[in-house]
């Protein structure tokens, strides 16, 4: 048998992503089923994580499974969860070939999917792919591995770095097209999160409008004493579209009765050596609470925060064509740094035009 | 006889282009002799102002310049100054046609090349191009018709806006490409401008170097009371390269004989209501001596006064994959907005990545 054709993998990557934002806690995973290069199935997981890749591939290949090549993003689970291993599934349907792009470091799984696959006679390729997989699948990945989701901070500032005027108007900075992607940004995330701050001065839905998306993030808000609008549109809404808010200990009991009352879950966090909530920990308590990517909006202080604690892991910068002037707010409040070389580092990933804004992606160098 | 083909007018202006930076106060001007889509001569204003670009093309064209057409991208010239007439020159060599992308705004011009040619018989086509041609014409026709020349201001700042930490530190932001595309655009306008803050916190040569170019821009320092480190490189080169120093009415006069000693020219400028070197008259001062182009390369407060006075025509941002927070120093310093709606506003022309660095190109909206 010659080696597996990389494009077919390339091809559930792709089938892989549409499962973003749509999964947590389970990973986004895309499967393609093909003989001789004839595609015979397409699945990726489905809303709210299954069924999973693979069985919506092998429901579609039927019969014809028996003998072909299934590529798979991520390794089959090995374990009863909800729904019957895949890797028992892809044995009983007689495919010849499994390529996979990583192995899966779930220790439920952990090679004992491959395992099992060889050990019926299925011959498993892999490492396909694994640099896009992991790309792709980093914020399952972050979790598993470190406990926290990957965080994605969003920036949408004018060209001289300002995300407000000095008074707080931050409607509009950038146009139409760049607010359109920060909504589609948010569809592909797990949650949107934003500091008080944000939540006190812009009164902000965080939802995701004008895309015909149903499903809706997790919506999260830091404040350390609950200091939130109950008056507002995150209180009016908490009982449609998830409100998670995170608190320190010294929260009041009767602010956290109330957003209770209004349908928010309220998750405590510790305070950092700077009396806010210790970033990290909230990062953690999100990862256990399920959450794979979280997409930050800001503002100034948040972003800082988690820049200061290394825990940016891909930032998006939308820079509109207008000067603010030094006395607006600043994108990324104070982070300390006492030299050039302390400062935290970004390798730019892609950068185009969008509208009349410039976008560039970036991730931790 | 057909239509002109554009393409030898945007031929033009790409040879046009070769001038910038190396003929003020001249414009620079690209001229393309042809027949039947044969080019018999390609001629640009050379370094110093002349010959003219016709003068060049015509010379290369020869005999065979008899019934051709000169496409020029702005109304050749027909007063007698340092050389005798370009519309006399066309005129005598016989050319059928002449196309013209713009009319020539100097009043010493003005359409009199034009009525010249017409008058001796031959077909004059006007404003192929003529967009393209205001374009790369700008700082020429800015100083014909506001008397100031057009100002590029650059920004090489890290993404969240910062163009040094707290403690002054610059070097380097951006990265090696970058810097050297700093150096290409100091090379292709008349002059490079400094606010005496970064003449004072950089020692900066403000020469280019690195590209093989031996033809060096003016360097222009603006500060009031001449208050500039007289041991730095400016003053020890200002001998060797033009430096031309704007101060106000009150700077002392040891200090401007001092440093007319080291080889530098002084421009007296009024001062604005704050107290500061009114931006608006030193760019008007720098016109009067003749330039066309300035590329100001900051800081902080120069910037922003240029940009107060809305007399920044294009602005190049370098934004570099490093964030420096709120405590460095702004790119644009204090601009005194009221509102969003009063931000100065800039159309996005071009980005791209450049090394690690996004490059953004935009004009005065
Ligand atoms: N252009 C844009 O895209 C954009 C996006 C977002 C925001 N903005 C603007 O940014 C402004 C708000 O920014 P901001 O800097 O004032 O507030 P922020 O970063 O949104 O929120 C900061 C607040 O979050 C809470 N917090 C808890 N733990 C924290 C931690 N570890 N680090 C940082 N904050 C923590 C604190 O409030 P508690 O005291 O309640 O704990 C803190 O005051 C608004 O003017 C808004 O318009 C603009
Ligand atoms: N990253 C980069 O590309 C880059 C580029 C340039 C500078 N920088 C950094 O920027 C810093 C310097 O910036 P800065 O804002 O302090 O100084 P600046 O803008 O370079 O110069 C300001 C000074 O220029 C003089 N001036 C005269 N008329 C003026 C007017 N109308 N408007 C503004 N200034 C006028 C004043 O000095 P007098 O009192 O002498 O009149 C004023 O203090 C340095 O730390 C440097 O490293 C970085």
């Amino acid at each position: 048998m010659s080696g597996p054709d990389p494009r077919h993998m390339a091809h559930a990557l792709r089938l892989a992503a549409r499962g973003l934002g749509h999964v947590w806690p389970n990973p986004a995973v895309g499967c393609v089923i093909e003989r001789e290069g004839r595609i015979l199935g397409r699945g990726w997981t489905q809303p709210g994580g299954r069924p999973h890749a693979e069985t919506v591939a092998l429901a579609q290949a039927g019969a014809a499974a028996r003998g072909a090549t299934a590529h798979v993003t991520l390794e089959p689970c090995a374990h009863y969860g909800q729904t019957p291993p895949c890797a028992d599934a892809l044995v009983a349907a007689g495919v010849a070939r499994v390529v996979v792009a990583l192995s899966d470091p779930d220790p439920r799984v952990n090679g004992q999917g491959i395992a099992r696959l060889r050990a019926a006679g299925i011959e498993v390729v892999e490492g396909v792919c694994a640099a896009e997989a992991e790309r792709l699948q980093e914020g399952f990945l972050r979790r598993v591995r470190e406990g926290r989701p990957m965080v994605t901070l969003k920036l949408a500032a004018s060209l001289d770095g300002r995300i407000a005027t000095a008074t707080g108007e931050s409607r509009w900075i950038t146009g139409a097209e760049a607010r359109r992607e920060v909504h589609a940004l948010r569809a592909r995330h797990d949650a949107v999160m934003v500091g008080g701050g944000t939540a006190r001065a812009d009164d902000p839905a965080l939802t995701v409008r004008g895309l015909g998306v149903a499903h809706q993030p997790v919506r999260v808000v830091l404040s350390r004493r609950l200091a939130l609008p109950e008056d507002g549109v995150l209180a009016r809404t908490a009982g449609e579209v998830p409100l998670w808010l995170l608190h320190g200990p010294d929260a009041p009991a009767e602010a956290r009765g109330r957003w209770e009352a209004h349908g928010a879950r309220l998750i405590e966090v510790p305070l950092g050596p700077g009396g806010e909530l210790d970033v990290t920990a909230a990062l953690v308590a999100l990862g256990a609470a399920g959450l794979t990517r979280v997409f930050c909006e800001g503002g100034s202080a948040l972003g800082a925060s988690l820049m200061g604690a290394g825990l940016v892991d891909r930032l998006i910068v939308f820079s509109a064509g207008m000067a603010l002037g030094a006395e607006g707010l600043p994108a990324v409040g104070a982070l300390g740094l006492a030299r050039l070389a302390e400062a935290p580092r970004f390798a730019l990933e892609e950068t185009r035009a969008l509208g009349g804004d410039v976008m560039s992606l970036w991730r931790r160098a």
